[in-house]
């Protein structure tokens, strides 16, 4: 067979293969170590992706690398065959969370994706040629500009063309500087339409949009051409405003004090301004050609980047300002982008369920079974819960707490690098593995790494069912942390900070509160509509657990119910995943307004039987292990030194769906 | 017969008379000079207006005083017996120029007119007791009022409630502030909806409006309240713009010097605000109640306005930036008023026939005749033209130059106080008669002083045809000018600047290019559209001749055509009746639209004909007597000493369609 040479960005190596060899061997041979292959190369966890900068190549199967992703360039190593010489970067490890967010592209409703070309955006770009002024007709320069958009609209523009002052000042001069042909921004505004924008030639360059999920913890977007949907670029950061507090009741509280529901506003701005820059910059484009955005976030959220006051979000009956903010511009709002483009926001159901969940829904339809009840859940630092049918919604928030994002967790942090992601135990407890994002050296502990740490603790029997640590195990690493006790996970020779990695008693309460409340949700809101846990035919989980969530073990925990493995899908974050097709239809625009306005909300405070059930779950699984009959079966309660079965069983990602 | 007092402001003279009297007589009784009664108490001229401040009385007709001016609370003294003690107010002569405008009035549509509490104005104010929050519905301030708003609407605001971004984040305190009471100041956008401001409780005083004529000379507006659509006060002021430029064209060039558009802008803005300023503090209301602006101005004035780059007005092929601008807010304009307050704009035709010409057409529909053909001129610094039925338009303009408006005329001035708007001359010319505006001295010769004096002239023999002043009639008062001759209207002694008062031969040859540009272009629009004169059911004159125009005197200029002189209607300023309409009426809104877009612009510029047309009119009247049969039947031509009969037969007032 011929050879070809293949080079691996950015570590320059180079491997020199048979024509028709699968990159993830050819990888392996040139020494590029950041190439996983945990599902054994069958194409179905989507974790060894590879960017193809230039070459031909061949897929066997394109797997978990669906959609967005696939048409970013990214293929999966161990299906793909090389054809001749290529070019391939892999992800950079420093920009981790980039991958976390990407991956929510494999939940997205592949049907629900225009297709490149004909995507119908909040904004459209639309090349024309204006036809020439005449005497005869007097029409003036905006008139013109109306006449040649008529084709696009589908007939004339009866009500109009809308615009701003400044941008029609200067539309003689755009109109004039390539004789007339001009690239329109415009926005569809019921029966009327809005020039958003105005340059002149065929510019092909000019339509951009950002997909924005605004988070409590974690701000993330995508920068996205319109016209053919690709995603351009994607990043993410902490929201600044964690600094002034880590839930939104604390930050509603800080924004009561003057001038401090500005600073929380310039907060939020700064963390999506420098992703929008970020992401600008990475993508060689402009940031005043972004003439759209939509923004996903909870209510409160929404409130603090708009500056709308949030006390009543607080205080019975706990109403917001609003659900669905008005449309506004990029100046209204403080975003970086051209300052006409249209802001629209994912809207929310009320003060607990907000637009978040909304988009998170409309991205997950895949996901959710076509015959039977779903149940969503948003694992953040609010807990938002829906069930039902494409026909009937009820919906409820709890406060979950934000330890499965790794924060209010000692060694917690988001799944970002350094994160360790996934924990295995020797039998004794003694031996700790673990996958490190980004393979360097630990620095903290993600949502997906604390659930894999705290089901071993507890199937090695380190941890009781009541979430205490056990010195009895005679497992060496329970070592005293402070007045209390801990686990130790690595120490202070191996981690990035040169401090001890520790998960302690407290964290685990932390951990079993976070998960009791969203069981307890749950459960309640089963009940509320008569139904019961069996009854649900589809969960879709979505969170900031991290790249994955290990199913199995979520069940040992209680965290999610003791139903069978195929009706569980992990999504990550849904609600970015919801405003990028928010961002690139307009029908998922309107559908997404319909499955806000469908949904019920159940406000949990006010149900007496809530506080029951939470103190029931306060139990690794539960109090009652009835309700976890395999994990009950498993036979080694109160604890047990060998493993129980169902941890042999692979791992849940989230393409649950394709296996 | 009991007996009552009425007393006379602001002069405080008192008059006791039987109770049943007509307020004229007693106002004579009393002394008040103010008072004429041209029309012989007809109640056909309107010019013997009283505002009545308290007590009862009887009007045997309303006649002239109609509309608006009756709801302002002015009777025709002629027509109003007391019936009480009353308190009367004489319209102040030191603002003349309220009166210049309020007659507009008298020649508005009725049934155009919504009765009080039936308008519909671009911005209504809902009272609304909003549904108080719970948690069941999840529902947020917006939500809430968005549901209170749906009564009023009719069914539900599918497309939600626009609001911008400042207002929205006072909602939750406004709310709060009443119960739940408040005032929402709405717009109606298409198939949304959009709340412009929110006030707390019922307000009654929430609702204000302002009507604005944009002329290239003068600008006048009327404050008024929305609800009833009562006038609340009438201001008008030279457009200061016009210290950089009689004429558009003059601003046009002006405006191409980097920083001087702005100018232009400033300054138009600084009359305008100026004005509501005025009226908002005579009617006792904030500026900050002004929800909506209709603005009626020839394309040019919108664009200085605007600050929209005009120059392409001037050059062919003649395009404008737009002949209608999108409604905009008084913040982006940046007029006086609630920042939010919508700005519409009458649309224009084209560069040359603009949105101040829709607006009058819109407000003289009563004046023309319901059967066959009318013809519209707006007689300003440009002269426009608009000639059809309710079916078909055609419309040009024409230079006409300001001299009818008393600009460019040495002794020439606006129709405000101390203007001469009538003259009469003794047979020999050696006595002068006139009529001063406010009865001082006189100051200079405004539009309708200046046709009746050049009538006069012509008919005494003192001016030949050609518009020479003529020595050889023996007249004393044609004396030397400079190098010119000039008739001496009034000498220094009796003038309120201490200079003589004199009409010089180049003023009248203005005069005659002006009259000459109107009915030439007059002319070529009926031959284009093959038919002529007599052919013309009505006449409808509008233009800034001052309160009356003297029908046969423009005719024996030929500055009208020779037609029978019940098809002539003098109008005034017609351009703020109609911004005034569009206040008031969305019905009328949609017909100026209608208007606007049913006009055939005709460029005189282009058209062959239209010089030799010119040529021929710069005669009084015209070069082919022919054409003006009445005229030439006078029979003393060249020249005569004696009245011609025509003279005798009385002034045709604008009121001529209800004689």
């Amino acid at each position: 067979m011929p050879l070809c040479t293949l080079q691996f960005q950015p570590s320059g190596a180079v491997a020199s293969v048979e024509v028709g060899s699968l990159l993830h061997l050819a990888a392996a041979g040139a020494g590029v170590a950041e190439l996983h292959l945990p599902c054994g190369g069958r194409a179905s966890c989507g974790r060894c992706l590879l960017e193809v900068v230039s070459g031909e190549f061949h897929q066997e199967a394109v797997g978990a690398a669906e959609g967005a992703l696939r048409r970013a360039g990214f293929v999966l190593a161990c299906q793909t065959r090389a054809l001749s010489d290529m070019v391939l970067r892999v992800p950079d490890p420093g920009v981790a969370s980039l991958r976390v967010v990407t991956e929510t592209h494999l939940l997205l409703d592949e049907a629900a994706l225009p297709e490149p070309g004909e995507t119908t955006p909040p904004v459209s770009a639309v090349m024309l040629q204006v036809p020439p002024a005449t005497v005869e007709t007097g029409y003036g320069d905006l008139e013109r500009l109306a006449l040649a958009l008529a084709p696009w609209r589908g007939g004339p523009l009866t009500e109009g063309l809308r615009c701003s002052l400044s941008l029609l000042r200067r539309i003689p001069e755009l109109l004039r500087a390539d004789d007339g042909r001009v690239t329109a921004l415009v926005a569809d505004e019921g029966d009327a339409v809005r020039l958003v924008d105005l340059l002149p030639g065929a510019d092909p360059t000019a339509h951009l949009g950002a997909a924005c999920d605004l988070g409590t913890t974690t701000v993330a977007l995508h920068l996205v051409d319109l016209a053919s949907g690709e995603i351009l670029a994607t990043r993410s950061a902490y929201n600044r405003q964690a600094s002034q507090g880590a839930d939104v009741i604390t930050r509603i509280d800080y924004a009561r004090k003057p001038g401090h529901l500005e600073e929380l506003r310039q907060l939020a701005l700064t963390t999506i301004n420098g992703l929008l820059a970020q992401a600008c910059e990475a993508a060689g484009r402009e940031l005043g050609r972004i003439h759209c955005f939509t923004m996903a976030g909870n209510t409160t959220m929404v409130h603090l980047l708009l500056g709308l006051p949030p006390s009543h979000i607080r205080e019975a009956p706990y109403v917001p300002v609003t659900n669905g903010p008005p449309t506004l511009t990029a100046r209204d709002v403080g975003l970086l982008g051209h300052p006409e483009a249209r802001v629209l926001f994912a809207p929310g159901v009320g003060s607990y369920v907000g637009g978040d969940i909304s988009a998170g829904l409309l991205a997950t339809r895949a996901a959710r079974s076509d015959e039977g009840v779903f149940l969503f859940m948003d694992i953040g630092t609010n807990g938002e819960i829906a069930l039902g049918t494409d026909d009937w919604m009820v919906t409820c928030a709890c406060s979950a707490g934000p330890a499965f994002e790794g924060s209010g967790i000692r060694c917690g942090m988001r799944a970002t690098e350094g994160a360790i992601e996934r924990v295995s135990l020797s039998p004794d407890g003694e031996t700790v593995t673990y996958d490190v994002v980004g393979n360097g050296r630990p620095c903290g502990i993600c949502g997906s790494g604390l659930v894999s740490l705290l089901g071993e603790l507890l199937c090695r029997g380190i941890v009781d069912r009541g979430g205490h640590l056990l010195p009895e195990s005679g497992c060496s690493r329970v070592v005293a942390a402070g007045a209390t006790l801990g686990f130790l996970v690595e120490g202070s020779g191996n981690t990035a900070s040169g401090a001890d990695l520790v998960l302690t008693e407290p964290d685990i309460e932390n951990l079993i509160r976070s998960k009791a409340a969203i069981y307890a949700g749950c459960d309640l809101l089963l009940e509320k509509v008569g139904l019961t846990w069996e009854s649900v035919a589809s969960v879709v989980i979505a969170g900031g657990f991290g790249r994955f969530l290990d199913v199995e073990r979520a069940i040992l925990l209680g965290l999610l119910p003791d139903l069978p493995l195929s009706r569980f899908h992990y999504v990550g974050n849904s609600s970015l995943a919801g405003a990028y097709l928010m961002l690139l239809s307009g029908e998922m625009r309107r559908e997404v307004v319909r499955l806000a306005a469908g949904m019920t909300y159940v406000d949990l405070g006010s149900e007496p039987g809530y506080m029951d059930r939470y103190v029931g779950a306060l139990f690794l699984p539960h109090t009652d292990l009835g309700r976890f009959p395999t994990v009950a079966s498993l036979g080694w309660w109160p604890q047990t030194t060998s493993p129980p079965r169902v941890v042999r069983s692979r791992t849940i990602h989230q393409d649950t769906r394709n296996t």
